[in-house]
């Protein structure tokens, strides 16, 4: 089946300004239908729906949908992040980026409910999502026309607002210089002092989070239980899994939680550089990682410390869809049988730390070995003969040099 | 050449219970020289020093001496820790255990020096440190004796300090219930709570450092020079090894940066559980390796992790004396060719944030390319065609399930 | 429950000098009935059976018992050393050494079943088998009593040979100066040679390959077909795994495949050589990865390879009982599931050599891309937009030194 | 300084159908000289080099030169292939393509001593030399114009054959149906079977190799000298690194070493299928490496080989500027230093076996430990608590499922 040229073209919108621009660019170019298409990985409010609703249908939009792209981003990414205690370069928590697949794949899937092949999206040539965009659109067995006519035409912010201006179009400009991308898993904070290293990006600039002097909120206690390596509840209250992250958001950053810069590697190659905010990641991983210390073996835990560098690797880079990466989330389930039990931290003025934790698969505490002041299993002399053949191996190697 | 029976014992002493207890016993059951040796990791002080001597001689030792253990504890670890940052299960900054090498290879050089091949010292069967310290006895092309009294007798608190009182010998016992090592890399707490996973261990504990919610600095930056990888100076001034750490050590400490909480594997097989301070790691390590971010590839930053926590791994598990952590030293060697440049952190109550980097060396901000709203050394097509080519290797799997 | 002095002793018999001097010294020594029990994970014959039975209750066991052990030693293990290709040290196809563990395991039931902790082997103080005995004993709930007189006592074959001459038992010792153990995924050859590494182990010391200049078989073609990443069919005929793998050791055999040298660490931490023949372990790897070549994607291998070099080092070094060989066995697991196909080899005179595969999950030949004189699914400019991008990363690194 | 139109074109010239193509072609379409340049890295004879010469210049090359590729191609890359090991996809040993690299480097140098940046080579757009001579026509700090005339057009055989025909060219076509690359590191053979997977490349499409039902050669051992990891002598003979690989070409095509097959991915993302001849790296992969056993721990060795699988898929992606490959290049060298010694392989009919190593710096037969029937410096006790203290790692997990 081909792509014609009177299908409508789904346009994967956000109610920026660059995807705003797209719908009556697109209508006069293609001079066909523009369904206007949010994915909804934020958990946005009723109001701010109707309000990006109404700018779609003003711009021109034929048909607008708003589709709840949370039950997938969980299932098939944020469960696995947190199984995995997954970050970029050991330092990002993969704020927004992953949001990507799931858009893609759900558009793609309207799009097929609407029998069009035709499919718009609203990056760039610089960054990281127009790679991520046309990988996942090009997955599906069907043979997607991808238009991307920021990218194409290379438009700055200037042509765009001018093209609308010219139109008669009203879209009031954000008022920071920043974009901000905010997700439920963390929010990502580019522009000005970003775009080099050499210059601090402003407390100011991070939207929920205040910096540590401007915080005074007294130490709280917060426990978490988790079930085969997902949290399950939050200070003993069972919620699911949408509540209980929207339940750490606000706690972090009360707490003043998970604020961060990272600096690393594009899919192009080139260095960019970010702020992020990410209380909910921040939390989770300190109290996921707590309890596989006390119930997977040091083995598991280096091995699933490996594969979660590669999976947060590939996952960055728009390598979603290579089988490997299903084979290290079986990885993941299998080692996360034992991870059930639960973790307490501490958290006060942008500060998180594990105070406890106990699971009925603890290997602490057991009847085979304790650690302290008395060996528990042996005796002093098998200590020192397992000492002296330890050695052994180092030994031959400096005895013969 | 064998261990005579007359050959004095070479004693590695530290000043506390266990070693005190070591003089007096051994001297009585080996009808020798007691030499009471401390080999100096942590920067003790004149009076200390003098305290620590008046102990070991009253005790009965034939002779004390105190060796200078920071410049090879640098030289040979410490600076390897740094150019790695390398953490123990990418928690722990391996605080004392390192110093076990360096103290054993001094005793070792000391009792060659003196003739002897008899050398006693005070772990218990129960840790790793008994290990460490038998491992670097054995690296040596002599046939050591080595003598471990509260090891080979499973010796317990109360058996010493029952033997010192039984010969009139007044050592004051400690006012905490806790084990306190303290060096300057960091210092780690044991005791009580930590022998359980579900008990915290209280912020008394933590000898130098307030918990955040009794912090009320006003925030700081620190600048930090980095040349070829290593430290040179604070704040612009240029400074030796020694002092820039104590520096540092200063700085965090006021700040409360550095604490926490670590459950591993010993090297028995069981697992343990300490707290620990280590405020210099955490500042050096966010510095280096924000500096790294700037200045290497991403194989390279990805590929040194992976040989930083092998490295670690070894370090903590008495295997310092394979030569692949010599190749691996190297390794690091070589990567921090271009790793010169500076460093901006904020401080303030317990957080640590990095705020800026440059170096010569950066490749951001370079000709080739720059990140952001332009595409920079291409156009959208050669993007659109990058991202093409890019999925081709996913989109076969997909299509052909 | 305690270990009783009155309780039988289940001996791991194997028909051997040193199995053989177990009986009579065990029986005299404990004062208790002996249960010699054979775990057969070779495929003995019945005449071979009888010959150790009558063996067996000719030295005085009270019991003998023969336990079929290919079933689980197949299910548990050598099937995933064919999903992983496993090696040690990317050499050696781990034969003999993983069968200690399904034997211990079968000889602990059987122990079970008699109501008895008491368990001996004939292992010496010196090689491997020793611990993965010891560790395969211990892993069971109960508290098992271990026995091990040849190595508690540090005996020869001079003194178990004496013994048993002394008491008038008559058993021939074998003709042979090497220690051969035969299993049905390889035969292991040790001794004389082997103890040093600049002696040749000759050619005449391997019981079943002659070498290349003696081998005049014409040449033969061997198809395999292949299930979910197991093999199921030899030449088109459908057989059980241990018809399979004994058809494929007679092709082996034949032509003369398989024949190695390996050179390693023991668990003890000293080098070990030994000189070996795999022929069922070298076809079905060189088939089983030639159909991955063609199913699974660059990561899928490489990672897969990456986890088989830890799967072989832990079943080597007596570690499969760490949870993390079962995640590594569901991570391999999970990616079998496209290998299947068929895989046809060439076989003659010791060479071994992939002719062609084929599989209905093959993504080569496919509509997306294929390889060759023409660009498939591109044109000469995306490929060069394409390498363009692709060099961005090197050349900000090359032109900012 | 830019690229001017006047300035002449240097042309990567190889002597076969394509590049000769591009002589004519581009003189015509850019009207200005053409100096075709061809670096030798298999070894040309005089003859060899005359016939390539006077080609060039009959088909209208302004300039011709001839340089010596060799020296930077051992020094830079083959010497390391050596000291790793190095595979590609544990297959391969990457044959002909790593000589891209010096191959445009020096292309590059004799552009610049020319005093022009326009270079040309005769890629075409669908495999992975393109990309290979793209990325290192790239690191230089000149901006380089890349002309690429068969991947630019998408030319194919047919169209230069036509184009050449119809300007009276005469251009013998060559007689085999294959695609035949070779260097004195390996042969490649590409074309008719190897587009797909299940047809057999013909044993006569490989050029110097007979099959093993072919050869009747007699058994013949092999002696190699390794000094710091690098071939010096053969069978006691000392020789240049030029001579000595030759000396191993010839022996090995004599015994018939060396042939295999390979599919894997390309840099594009497709999958490709090859034939092999690489006698050398066989001989001297299989004599290094098990000279390697003999004096490198378990963790060099295992670490070494983790290394060289990266090195060999970045050498083969064109990622070889990357400045990590000299950070493993130092760590290779760092593992050398006591890879000094000699082995004796056997060879025959296809085969290739290691009969024996020796080396001053062996690890064996060494005065701390043998391995054996006896147990060298600890006794059974020992050995006993060793085996205990090492299950209890296991034992805590299966004790607390």
């Amino acid at each position: 089946m081909k792509n014609q040229p009177k299908d409508p073209i789904v346009l994967a919108y956000s109610g920026g300004l660059d995807t705003s621009f797209c719908i009556p660019y697109l209508k006069e170019k293609f001079k066909t239908d523009i369904h206007a298409v949010i994915v909804d990985c934020v958990g946005l409010s009723r109001p701010e729906k109707e309000k990006i609703q109404k700018r779609a249908l003003y711009l021109g939009a034929a048909e607008f949908a708003c589709v709840d792209g949370f039950p997938p981003l969980y299932d098939r990414i944020l469960s696995y992040l947190i199984k995995g205690n997954v970050l970029r370069d050991r330092t990002y928590p993969l704020c927004v980026g992953s949001e990507r697949y799931i858009q893609a794949e759900m558009i793609l899937e309207y799009a097929r409910e609407q029998g069009t092949r035709r499919i718009a999206h609203g990056s760039t040539g610089a960054g990281n999502d127009q790679v991520r965009f046309d990988v996942a659109l090009q997955t599906g067995l069907e043979n997607v026309e991808i238009i991307t006519p920021i990218r194409d035409e290379g438009l700055t912010r200037e042509d765009t607002t001018a093209y609308l201006a010219k139109r008669g179009f009203d879209i009031p400009s954000k008022t920071t210089s920043y974009s901000i991308n905010e997700g439920i898993w963390g929010t990502s904070i580019g522009g000005a002092e970003t775009l080099t290293s050499d210059q601090a990006l402003p407390f100011e600039a991070f939207p929920s989070l205040k910096p540590p002097h401007e915080l005074d909120d007294e130490p709280e206690e917060l426990t978490i239980d988790f079930a085969n390596g997902l949290p399950v509840a939050v200070n003993g209250h069972h919620m699911d899994a949408s509540a209980l992250l929207e339940a750490l958001r606000e706690f972090g950053r009360y707490h003043g939680i998970g604020m961060g810069m990272h600096l690393g590697d594009t899919i192009l190659g080139i260095k960019g550089r970010i702020g992020f905010e990410a209380p909910v990641a921040a939390i989770l991983y300190m109290a996921h990682r707590e309890l596989e210390k006390l119930v997977l073996s040091q083995d598991q835990r280096q091995l699933k410390d490996n594969l979660a560098d590669q999976y947060g690797a590939m996952l960055h880079e728009a390598k979603f869809y290579d089988p490997v990466m299903r084979d290290i989330e079986n990885f993941f389930n299998s080692t996360q049988a034992r991870v059930t039990g639960e973790v307490t931290l501490y958290a006060c003025r942008g500060n998180l730390f594990p105070l406890k934790a106990a699971s009925s698969h603890s290997v602490m505490d057991n009847k085979v070995a304790s650690y302290g002041e008395e060996a528990g299993g042996w005796d002093g002399n098998e200590a020192r003969a397992y000492s002296k053949l330890y050695s052994i191996r180092t030994q031959i190697y400096n005895k013969t040099r």
